[in-house]
């Protein structure tokens, strides 16, 4: 992204520069009243599964539904009479864009966003239901950076950079005050790292009250940019990610300082991981994470030696999921535990095998959801068809069970899917 | 369910009974410490949506994710101490069975739980893993019932009844305690009736702090029964429910005798309705509620004139859906907004329709998640195809652009289903 978003009031210093203790403070004090400090909650259940004190920041419970609001409203704090008049512009396709919006609204200030073209449309209507003019230029949001240009100079507008910035920042890191003002003993914060906004203001916030806390980032294995930036080393994408939230490709300079000053580790989690987090979320928590979200979750489940023992806060740091994407993790969840899983069985093609492979897999307890039928397949018998049961079931143990209970009656059962194929 | 589960330590009384306020008061000094205040936020956008002031009582944050905790410890801790180490049983395939489980391990209390034979499996793994012995019988919950009986003359144990035991419906009203101390302003409560006694304990405990306040009750359709009871009409199951937590065909009579007493309405909410809350929930309070636990904000929706402006505390009463369920209501409601939806084209049996259709799609942003081809469609001509589309959108107007695009290439569109289907 552009480094022509730095040169804003109240934050006119030339990456990098750094924030301190003091900055996060005064954001902590805006913000009161306006930003809720959201629920801290100790999980037993996490607790357990993982072996370390997990303690959770629900930020999907801010208003838009991720940190994001306490940057962009302490941004926003700072511009002068004249700044607020004449309008602010963001470039995002997610949690910025409604964070910015929103804020701007409450105060009055004319916000124009610049979304990518293929924004899914709810995002658009999100954020142009916050009172935002929408503006749709370019195939990425970087690709939407010179439309923004163009606009910002055309109408004289403050751009708002979504982590580069020291207000920002200093406004992310506010939700360490509320974490250690709530649990003073925690030993270790696990914050996911996009651009780096969040954890920068995190780790000099925290380290400040407590100078032997850890602070660990977490970054999703085809975006490990900041852990790349830190090693010197450049950055390549790797692919298509389930947190697209923390999918940057140009993280901040000074978050990155920051995190070298303070030896901040930042670590790699999968993409199953996250998706086990997210799981994890809905079925214990009963709450709803997005792929950034989950993913400091996924990095103690990864990681529990490291973590054994210590008092964890885990920022869950919004709740902005597709729900299309979460009901497909949530069934791509069963099936990876097994608890859904497809049987494809050779059956003669003649009446009545439907009827007799179902009471089979009905006598041990299977519950069939969909059922498929297939003919052409070239190494079955012209006679045969495949049928192909998709089954709910206690688990892969289960799931190898029925298969099994087919196999004894004499069916091919020439496919698996689910936990362990076989 | 019989009533031999009433004469028990503590709560003798034959019904109907009544408890009182000050029983209500008790409990919450008796559960201090060992259950969990849940967050109780207000709702800016459940509040827009509804034209009320919306409170939201999140129960599935407790332990066991619902509110049946509050009860079972209140029950539990008025046991003798010849009682407790004889142990209890209780006949549930829900969230009674966890909320016993939990707190009897907690004190040390020997528990069974009988459960249906064709319980989920997480169900019985759950409890389990709380440290209940489980024991299957039965197809339904009043056919374990025997089995109960059996097992706790034999062993002499104690039965902790879900609902019809003033301990209970004390304990369960502390939940009212808590939502008026956060917001003593509140006009009105709106609480899921199943049982009874998480209303007869609001009810009871509200009144008396608030002469004035509204209490709500909330039934599904196919299981009305309490509203029937207050009517004096017999009640007949009506079918299957989503909310399989207030799907109680014989309410108590105290709880109803409460409820006449006070004048409570209870209201009754369709399934897609409740369908809708759990989506509304997933989607703007990032929370997952069961369907019991929806239909509380279910009511608020559909009954918009009549919370209009009130400052109305709603309790999610509990979190334990089932994930497929989940997953299958959060693919229906995009169904019911079009944002899913199925155009079955007939098409040429020829090489290049499946492109030519699809490029039209394409055109229109239409994003192609499934396709089906069925060539045995009798209606069609043999030379014919049927290309069913299962195709993500922006809402239903735009479904329909795509499926009036393709009309205007000259192709059959037989069916559309989502929104509004045409």
């Amino acid at each position: 992204m552009p480094k022509f978003s730095t040169a804003t009031a109240g934050s006119t210093a030339e990456p990098p520069w750094t924030i301190t203790a003091d900055d996060v403070h005064a954001a902590a004090a805006r913000l009161a009243g306006a930003v809720p400090n959201t629920p801290f909650l100790h999980s037993r259940t996490l607790s357990t599964v993982t072996g370390a004190e997990i303690f959770v920041k629900f930020e999907n419970h801010q208003f838009t539904a991720s940190f994001k609001d306490r940057g962009a409203l302490n941004r926003l704090l700072a511009l002068t009479d004249a700044q607020r008049a004449a309008g602010v512009i963001a470039v995002s396709a997610g949690n910025h864009a409604q964070g910015v919006a929103y804020h701007a609204q409450r105060l009055g200030i004319p916000a124009v966003i610049v979304m990518p073209v293929n924004t899914p449309f709810v995002k658009v209507n999100n954020t142009r239901t916050l009172g935002a003019r929408v503006d749709l230029a370019g195939e990425t949001v970087a690709e939407s950076m010179p439309r923004a240009r163009t606009i910002m100079e055309r109408e004289g507008l403050t751009f708002i950079h979504p982590y580069d910035d020291p207000l920002i920042m200093a406004g992310q890191g506010t939700v360490a005050l509320e974490m250690l003002a709530e649990q003073p003993t925690l030993t270790c914060l696990v914050v996911p790292v996009g651009g780096g906004g969040l954890i920068g203001g995190v780790t000099v916030a925290a380290r400040a009250l407590r100078p032997d806390i850890e602070v660990v980032g977490v970054q999703t294995e085809p975006y490990a940019a900041m852990v790349d930036a830190l090693a010197g080393r450049p950055f390549v994408p790797g692919g298509q990610t389930v947190a697209e939230g923390i999918a940057v490709k140009a993280p901040g300079a000074s978050a990155r300082q920051i995190l070298a000053h303070h030896g901040v580790d930042v670590l790699v989690v999968g993409e199953s991981a996250i998706e086990q987090a997210i799981n994890l979320y809905v079925q214990v928590e009963k709450t709803v994470a997005e792929g950034a979200g989950a993913a400091s979750l996924a990095a103690v489940l990864t990681n529990r030696q490291r973590f054994r023992g210590k008092r964890v806060g885990v920022v869950l740091s919004g709740g902005n999921i597709d729900p299309r994407t979460l009901a497909s993790v949530i069934l791509r969840g069963l099936m990876r535990d097994g608890r859904l899983g497809t049987l494809s069985v050779e059956a003669s093609d003649v009446p009545g095998q439907l009827a007799a492979v179902a009471s089979i897999i009905a006598a041990h307890d299977g519950n069939v959801i969909e059922l498929a039928h297939n003919r052409m397949i070239p190494t079955m018998s012209a006679r045969c068809t495949d049928l192909s049961f998709t089954v709910e079931t206690r688990g892969g143990a289960h799931l190898r069970e029925i298969a099994q209970a087919l196999r004894d009656a004499g069916y091919r059962v020439w496919h698996v899917s689910g936990e362990e194929a076989d």
